[in-house]
């Protein structure tokens, strides 16, 4: 971290500072120039060190020259993290497919999805048990109920599980069904979830908040690796903007930019970054030609009668014709799609 | 709600969204135009509803009319809510001021800020045993023996007690100290905990998710009070933006907006909505200026030693200065402070 | 356009409000519900129609249920426009690939980058003669004799120019040099300027000001169409947010969202969008996987030494790269890179 | 501006980039910590050379240490700039208020508002008659015509002009007519319009672009200034944000950190900003909190019937009360409202 004094600063007050800085157990270097000095700050800075230089007397502007994250971090773990799930890696350079409905409605519905994602080439099944809802008055999911109708749709048709938790209470009851635990948009930053799912053994899906940086979005993945659960796939789902002709915006950059920051598999969610099942496929395709190590993609035989987000989600047809795309796309891109579960030599 | 459809939308499409609204328990009003067709939704309409139908065939926009909130809405109820915290009133006219360090330290700081605080007219004292931190490895609060070092200050200069309550598990906890619940900006839409505090029997300070619209905002007090909790005060703090100088930009405008769509209290955080000390009063005077309700702001009685967020907080001499402003500028303004607590003839 | 009445609108106000529709010439068109009054406004209406009814007396809202742009819109005009650039189509279903450098530094790096991107495969050559820069003690262009060293690179090389004009008194200076002319993010609402290049009679880029809506940008190309002028190419080049890792934030959402919007042919530019040359692959790509008919990239002998933009120039051999994995994606995407001029028959 | 090289940087690297330092004509100076290297660059550094040295080997990140403008800069000039407008000025620590109809429709309409503003307290009076317009088929204004009815308006009035100019080419013709020449959001970056008013000899008010940050606003005023025209007032008018219940975010905190970073005059618009005539007096308000110069609103005899920007202005009735109100809390806030012209001795 650097402090950069002002052109006025006098040399009292350049000793504060240094002074500061060594009661606070660093060490600090000093370079005078013609105009102004500059101090640096020698040791294990955090973010919040930035702000308490700021404000000292005589200091122009602060500046840190190190990441905020650590175990994230690609400078700390250079080689990419591999998540397994069964059979399944995400990050390995094989693309994976997650979808389902956006909740778990009926066992009918959630059977005939997970059949008709399976029989078009999906890897995993997602589906809400417990569902975040703007408004109160919104269907907020079947809870335990649906977990167990997901189970079902698991042991019929092999695929793995990805479900949301909300609610710290509930991770050891979502983990004793799901193969992967999904952390929301709206909770990126509910810490205490964080630290609890840290201390799971399951993998954690860890969608971006929608307002958060690429930063942010990588410290909140620090709170998970630093409880002991190195199996965090980050998702990004789009954020909040001017832009009103679409739910949210999909950061397309950020799925390049986390792979030169962080190790951590990134997977892209099109369906709720975009809000409108027509524009699902190709923000699919783009995401993949960014480099991302997967979608998660809502499907839903009668999006009409959806419980919720029917507008986003894909018939079976029409995810068919996604995944036909996809395999051609992520072919010529470099990052074939995987073979599902229990195909290869089976 | 409005459904309507595209120029070129057929009779059997038309008909189709006809039927759908009759599935759905609704009323269907039919206005047949030169150009094109447009049919009302009657009934108990709520948000996601409009986007089950924007995806309906031969369908171009669907457009809302009513708020997605009730309770918090002043169409509901016309007159002001004013919550009342011991012989405090929020939201009667008369501006309260809620001070404190940001987070709870030490007993010796907290005891100085609070008769400080106190001494310059305060009439809350806020300060936070339970902190949500970007970064794991910063200090996250001291948790109960910070809500007993509170307690003890309460006991000593007689200011009731604010502070944030970040789990679900912890509302009971907390609320067996506290006089009112804070609850985080991330936390906005954390649904387990919005029931949770719904259940309280404390008031509840509602910070702005800092993604959030006016919209999702009150959505997120209509949680609470739907809950059977009637005392919601909000809390602009700021919401993000493309503006870099600042932490983040205070949305002055969201202060009569409420004003005018809710009939909740609404205060301002200047502290946190600017990230700079020297930014702190010019925008408490603001928000008195926009008509809140009142104000919360970090003192510290050594900001630079402050266990977070230190760069915005204020010194007890600078607090004593913006209490004299505001004093001045809210009752030109004609919404005068309030005396504090134990002040007046007792 | 529908104006959606208070619960508590008065017979008067519903009155007056009708009598206003018909006083601007529109017609009303009345619908009672049991709780509120919608009144329908039938005829040519536009865009500021919808605030001059927000402000009556008794109005609730109004909604827009017509898009603001006409010439512009798919529902006007069903097929794709096509530009024409000599033998070159944009729009067309095959791909066109516009590189070059930021701004034109040097006659050597002008012919030695259009050498170099003919032979990777680039369709258009760019580079800018004037340009803007947000300070005045930056490089603002060298003028016509930029324009000069553009016309000897096509004279040797025949790749058709595109490059920027920013004052109105330029247009036909600079259209005498141009085969596109470009309008740069910051002038796309400089009307003045839209005029003008309306009245040329050489096909328009118009990039995405950095903080419009797709609707204010399909009103700006609604400018140019409306001034005779039909070919206008439109191009993303990134929004403003509060994502600080990247320069803007690259709104892929866009792309399709414009194809189904609008007839006009879109297309991409990743080097602006992320500002460092390593992302501009990985976002070229996803463009290309979006459905972007082109991409606009900047390209440099030494970008280290380039006068304006370097770091998000590529090297003529990153470039010849990234021609390869456009072609293979693009032919998997199925709208293949189109031949570059003067290939074919060779 | 400081180079932080990166942890892996070799000794090569590193010396190349005092090499580029060399030969930039910058100086360099090293400073080896135990975790990395970092190198000071020494000299009139501008805001590009950042990008320039973060692309080379080795190079982690850039900071800059120093802010880009300098003749708009407080660390330049301490004292605070006042612009002369005949009898007013505006940054002397009083307040000034400019008012009138948003666009110059009708004679009748201008005279009736003047006069209607004179007599409120009202100091300059505003209108348009060269308009911005989203759509290229809304009112775009009377061009010379209006001027003269607003030269009209002065002669009777005595109240001096602030109108648009939006065309380099007409800034002789508006400059003929006006008193302070207004450049608007769209334009704050149209670099031949901030060249051309630079060198007029009237002051101007720039208003800062929706999507500037205020760095970028100082930039643009710094054009004008290196010009040669002192007098430059800014205006915050709103930015664009994700919130849509307004139709901008009035950014307040922009006030006090202008103040802060430069000694130019500031003014706040909450017309624009808010879009919503109800919310014009609280953010008029609370601008003269923050510590604003002054204020521009806009009023209408009859803002049913305006030309545009209707729903925005205020009554004169509304503009009356409006006044009394922020001259009771102008002097409370110890910037009081200045004498209108042609007031005090007469």
């Amino acid at each position: 971290m650097i402090v950069v004094m002002k052109t006025t600063a006098t040399q009292g007050q350049i000793l504060a500072v240094q002074k500061r800085i060594r009661e606070l157990g660093f060490k600090d270097h000093l370079s005078a120039g013609a105009e102004r000095t500059v101090i640096g700050v020698l040791g294990g800075v955090y973010a919040e060190l930035q702000d308490e230089f700021a404000v000292l007397d005589g200091v122009d502007t602060v500046v840190r020259i190190t990441k905020p994250f650590k175990l994230a971090s690609r400078e700390v773990k250079e080689e990419d993290t591999v998540v397994r799930v069964g059979p399944l890696e995400i990050g390995g350079g094989r693309l994976v497919v997650i979808a389902g409905p956006c909740s778990v409605d009926t066992e009918e519905n959630v059977m005939e999805t997970a059949r008709a994602v399976k029989a078009a080439g999906a890897h995993m099944l997602r589906g809400g048990a417990f569902k975040p809802r703007t408004s109160p008055y919104a269907f907020r999911g079947h809870g335990e109920t649906g977990l167990k109708i997901l189970a079902q749709a698991r042991a019929e048709t092999g695929l793995p599980i990805v479900t949301e938790v909300m609610d710290a209470r509930d991770v050891e009851l979502v983990a004793g069904y799901a193969d992967v635990l999904q952390i929301g948009s709206r909770n990126m930053q509910n810490f205490a979830l964080l630290d609890e799912v840290g201390k799971a053994r399951k993998p954690v899906l860890l969608k971006r908040g929608m307002w958060a940086t690429v930063e942010q979005w990588l410290l909140a993945a620090e709170y998970v690796l630093s409880e002991g659960n190195p199996d965090v796939i980050l998702c990004e789902r789009g954020i909040v903007s001017h832009e009103t002709g679409t739910r949210f915006t999909f950061d397309i950059n950020a799925i390049p930019l986390v792979k030169r920051l962080s190790h951590l598999p990134i997977i892209g969610d099109p369906s709720h970054a975009t809000g409108k099942w027509y524009l699902v496929e190709p923000i699919a395709i783009a995401a993949v030609g960014a480099g991302a190590d997967g979608l998660i993609i809502e499907v839903h035989p009668d999006p009409d009668h959806a419980l919720s987000d029917g507008p986003q989600s894909l018939t079976p047809e029409n995810f068919r014709k996604l995944m036909e795309r996809v395999r051609a796309v992520a072919l010529a891109a470099g990052h074939p799609v995987q073979p599902p579960p229990g195909a290869g030599g089976k």
